[in-house]
């Protein structure tokens, strides 16, 4: 079996990430050919260039090859890979900055950032999406382009083959296997809620739940790397996703962020030092500085999602936290609302296994974001500043109108030029 | 057929706005005998007298009576109203001050001041549910005691033969009514949500919804009650409760809060002006003053269920507004939540009437408040520190780790006589 | 106010009945102008010219015309009721035949007749109704045309303003007011299942259950008129309908049909003697032997229902049983089945009201019956021999595939010029 | 790894086919100790001595122990399978005799006679369960037992860790990979219903649908092993298991009955040919003859699914067809009752995956025998006529009084000497 793979936003600085991964771990995914596909050629070259010797080092027999042609890329593709940012680093910035301006948190997610983001991409993701199906119909579509819940319930909602994947899950396996000092495949997580909204509330090591024993023994390690308080941890019993810092210490990040420097123009500084490391040709592995750039073990989770919708390994279905159509599955939530839990994977996709009833504690605020996030992709596909200021008032994190009638000014007219309608 | 009804909490300062419905409505409801019941006998005796005098003046041939014993009270009542206040305007300037310090509003019901009246209240409540029962299994509860949601959801939990009433739907249907200049009876509401957390999603003349042109034509009135901006009514197309203020405007709220005094303090001096009114025994009715002190309408609701309950009109069901059990009334709630909604009520009880399917941006505020409720209930029953701070930390006008470690220390604080556990 | 009411099948023997009522409640519905409407044109005189008669003796101001012309007659009307028998008394009276042959009951809503009746008639139906909306979108239409619960499934899922009505449930509450020596009004019933599906699990008398104590004291009473063994009741607490014996009797039913004529050819005999009673000029009141025709109450069930859709009593919502979407109401069967249960009913429609869990007992057969109902109303809307086929083969007093071929033969053949794709 | 299984009933003649598969399938699941546990002593010994010989001529490490002493056998077990069988072939005799005098079908797990088996064993199997809590609350419990849906319930709701496995899936995987010519691990079954009752809607090798063309080109064998019409496999685009024939042909299979000897005599006398065989001391493989006693590839599934519940391979999960509560996962349903559909198998137990819409004509049936299903365990539990009555009334094969009258009468006479309350 040789696969074609097609990683969309192929010239993003992260794809030697990937990259690496794809070669370490070619046994469980045979790639023969690899497209990465950007409209952003001369950044193309570079990570192309160095995307080759990566695999020619480690001695992977599959073909790199780039192009900013999509549509020519995707004929013949097993699996097409979303990374993309439209807008860029420049876009992020901005999504980053003017929500601090109304006390709100700025973020690529979260919040109205999240809401920006959102609206820019979920028409492109459609096009492109629309696009895989005419050139073939069985492809899957594996989405991490943010935000992953909002993007990955457009591509489902219209009807699209597609998984919705996020490394959260797979770095507290990681984390967890590390602390406990076993192999990550030894432990499955009991995983719930959207994406970057999820909560822990088990760890399974060989089937059997060991959470309270990990928090006993290693909580101050897990609270801080959640920056949240180890007490908090103790109390609920579960390991809230880094994520649940922008709700329950919303005002402290605030200030945090106003201090600091954006998040993309760190990234942005990073991005600019990788490129010029790229474009070494006796450079043939990721260097060090990639991990300060995030998305760890992103390449992992990747490979084993494809590996089982592709059915590479015999068809063995395997248990993997992806988002996927809740169909039911929290009872609470409608039944098109796309969710994050462990599902079974394989060839016929990703179906969500059963979830224990969800606390009060957390399924308020689940409820509550699915509501927003219904409403952002209302506005996302139809457009108008009515429905983009309704997203904003249903977000737990705005709420009152006057927020949400400035942040709506302010969202509108930084990204005047990637909204059809504005 | 003669009834005997109770009112627990008789000697409030509100009571003769009761009996004045109860005069006024005797056809509806033919009472034989109202016992007022309060422990504090002095403040009991002044308002028993002006509620004998009203009847007398009226012509009602009912007998009012007074007491101080709860349990020799409800023998043999067909019906108890329960319009207590735990701990008294006293305790009610507590709940509307110390939030306020926070930053959070200060309320009784919406917030960490109606989670502090929900600890207090609802064991006293069940106290008296329970020797009701034992007095009488078939007497009906009617709660007009706040947080109405959370006290209505703690009486039929435990398996009480209750329903929560609330005054904000037949304000609604009053004032729309005055608008288009029909009789009240004309009027059904749709009306949907928790108790102090509902929108009026239709407004049926005579079974045809005219809440566009209700709207259209007299959305100003509409707006200006609610203290809310008319472009909202406009275009949500829907009338939100007053209370809704509390979130849509909370920031503003609680800069206007801190300027002024607090409610109860008002309330105080109303009171404190009222009973010397009633110490009057030339006063036979009524006076002005009552109507500032909040609860309009509440009688003649009070007076429509009661009555519907006891079928005093040859059991003939009705639609009203109340507080039931969701019981799969609202898909996207759990079963056991109280929700406030029509229902048919008649000689069985309230059954909550079909409810079309609630759009996200209210329905993500309800679920959100609902958790909340929960917490708040569990709370209550279970006390404990964690408990409070978990309820709080659940509440989405809270909802971060320092604000809710805040609320609940001066919660406590503020609560202790009140808290068994504290 | 004054309405004008139009009558499907108005030529129907049976309409006299239906007048009677009219005339007798002329206070609850005020009818300005009724018209008969059959293509029988004859009859159709005869029947007219009596229901005149009775008009005029009872002193009844409304003006009853008749009309072969359908899309005429139905301007302006407030509410339509289909009373129509595609292929009258003769289809009947093969329905009731042919399905003997094969040793199943032959019946005009249960079982194999059932469906070829429902084949004749969802097409001839869904034509009215398409006819009555384009002359009036506001009127409503109640079907009394059996069966009654796929018919109105037809009407409801096309979005037609439509009620179904049957006369079983107002025949328990006047059966079991008399046994209890109280006013029917005073009487609601827990009715649940489907059409002739149904069971009587609770009797409220201003509220209050007694069906205990009517089985107690009443039970061989009511076993009798169902001809079901008074044990059963007794040990189940419940009352059957009638149409129960269909199922728990089934083959001792087809023994006894076996050995009378069918119903159709008693209901021929008798219409022809109507119709000559008709034709005399002198008769102004309906005859005795009309009570032998069968739909016992229906002409107060369907005042009392279109008047509470046309709140000609100022609106006031009433509890009736009536066939309506099940919308959620039981969770075991779709949103878009139809069931036949108690119902708030006022301008707006009519809105089932809550249902307790129904029994495993009852609810096992009412699924199996929906499934059916389902491919019925599938092979009623798109025809084909196979959805006949699996139709029947859903059917519990089928559900073998010797029996389902056999049947499905004899109902095309028997059929053949009503069902346009045979 | 070593494990400790003990197999209740492991005196049965079927007992060297599992024996067989364990020691085919060690590396998958690694036995250390195997103790068979039966009160036939004598039996026992023989069965024993032939399994030893098995796993010495396989050269399997395994030590395999026999006793009659179930709660010292069951000390330290990983996990206990039930495969016994209260009243042995003589009970069976029965159950498949009398129902065939009232003209319903005699077998073991479909109607009258599953009923009287189930009254049987649910209380026996509980107390087993129990003693395997006692002795060991992480033990698995795996339930071959019939009628499996019925005391997989029982064992659920009673808190047990229990898995149901029946051997109508495998054997359809086995059968489709033959007819494919593929490796059986590549085939997934959408199998659905319950235990004995259900249809299989798709089946995936390697993840894609090939249902239809497996259907087109080997129509004939799959519907000849059924014994039902091909026509009806090829109209309804699905396979049915074989046990559908009970209802889809129940007259022919019952007059087929009534001239064939008993299931349960052939058995008989197989089982007496192959103890003599089994006595032989150098017999030391299965013999021929027992293929003639039913249940192919148990083994195999049996070893699959514990391999997987223990996490003998590293804890991978796996999809298998198993017996799980329904848990929302048919949402017609209650979450309580058991079905039998894929699910994700591993060391915390089966969690059944989503299940598309299941048309009306299985569902229908399907929640009709559920009915039937909860009330044959409350009578298994609670005993007494009338529920044993109700629970013949409820089944879509009896459903007439008389005739449930009859089996009641018959079932309690056969039964006398099983049922503590008869």
């Amino acid at each position: 079996m040789s696969l074609k793979l097609v990683v969309v936003g192929g010239g993003s600085t992260y794809t030697p990430e990937l990259i690496d991964g794809f070669a370490r771990l070619r046994d469980t995914l045979p790639i023969g050919e690899l497209v990465l596909v950007d409209p952003a050629a001369e950044r193309l070259e570079l990570v192309g260039g160095l995307a080759r010797r990566i695999f020619a080092k480690q001695g992977h027999p599959g073909v790199i090859t780039t192009s900013t042609d999509l549509d020519a890329s995707v004929q013949g593709a097993d699996a097409v890979l979303l990374q993309l940012r439209v807008g860029g680093q420049a876009a992020r910035n901005q999504d980053e900055t003017w929500p601090l301006e109304c006390g709100c948190v700025g973020q690529e997610t979260t919040g109205a950032g999240g809401l920006a983001k959102a609206l820019r991409t979920v028409p492109v993701v459609l096009d492109i999406a629309e696009r895989v199906r005419r050139a073939n119909p069985d492809a899957w579509i594996v989405d991490f382009t943010n935000p992953v819940g909002i993007v990955t319930r457009a591509l489902l909602t219209h009807g699209h083959k597609a998984v919705g994947l996020c490394n959260v899950a797979i770095g507290f396996q990681r984390k967890f296997a590390g602390l406990l000092g076993v192999a990550p495949e030894r432990i499955q997580l009991d995983h719930v809620g959207l994406n970057h909204l999820t909560w822990e509330r088990g760890v399974r090591l060989d089937g059997k739940d060991v959470l309270p024993e990990l928090i006993s023994a290693h909580g101050e390690s897990i609270a801080e790397d959640l920056e949240l308080p180890l007490s908090l941890v103790r109390q609920l019993g579960v390991v809230p996703s880094y994520y649940l810092r922008y709700f329950y210490e919303h005002d402290n990040v605030v200030a945090e962020l106003k201090q600091q420097g954006s998040r993309a123009s760190k990234v942005a500084a990073i991005e600019k030092e990788l490129l010029a490391m790229y474009a070494d040709p006796t450079l043939d592995e990721k260097p060090e500085l990639l991990a300060q750039r995030g998305g760890a073990f992103y390449s992992e989770a990747a490979v084993q999602l494809v590996a089982s919708l592709l059915g590479t390994q015999g068809g063995e279905p395997s248990e993997q936290v992806v988002n996927v159509l809740n169909a039911g599955t929290l009872p609470f939530l409608p039944d098109d609302a796309v969710i994050e839990v462990p599902a079974l994977v394989d060839g016929s996709g990703a179906r969500p296994l059963p979830v224990p009833t969800v606390e009060p504690l957390y399924a308020g605020l689940i409820a509550h974001v699915t509501g927003y996030e219904q409403l952002a992709l209302d506005a996302a596909l139809r457009g108008g500043r009515d429905r983009v200021f309704q997203a904003l008032l249903a977000h737990p994190l705005v709420g009152q109108l006057d927020l949400a009638e400035q942040l709506t000014d302010r969202l509108i007219a930084h990204n005047h030029e990637h909204l059809a309608w504005a």
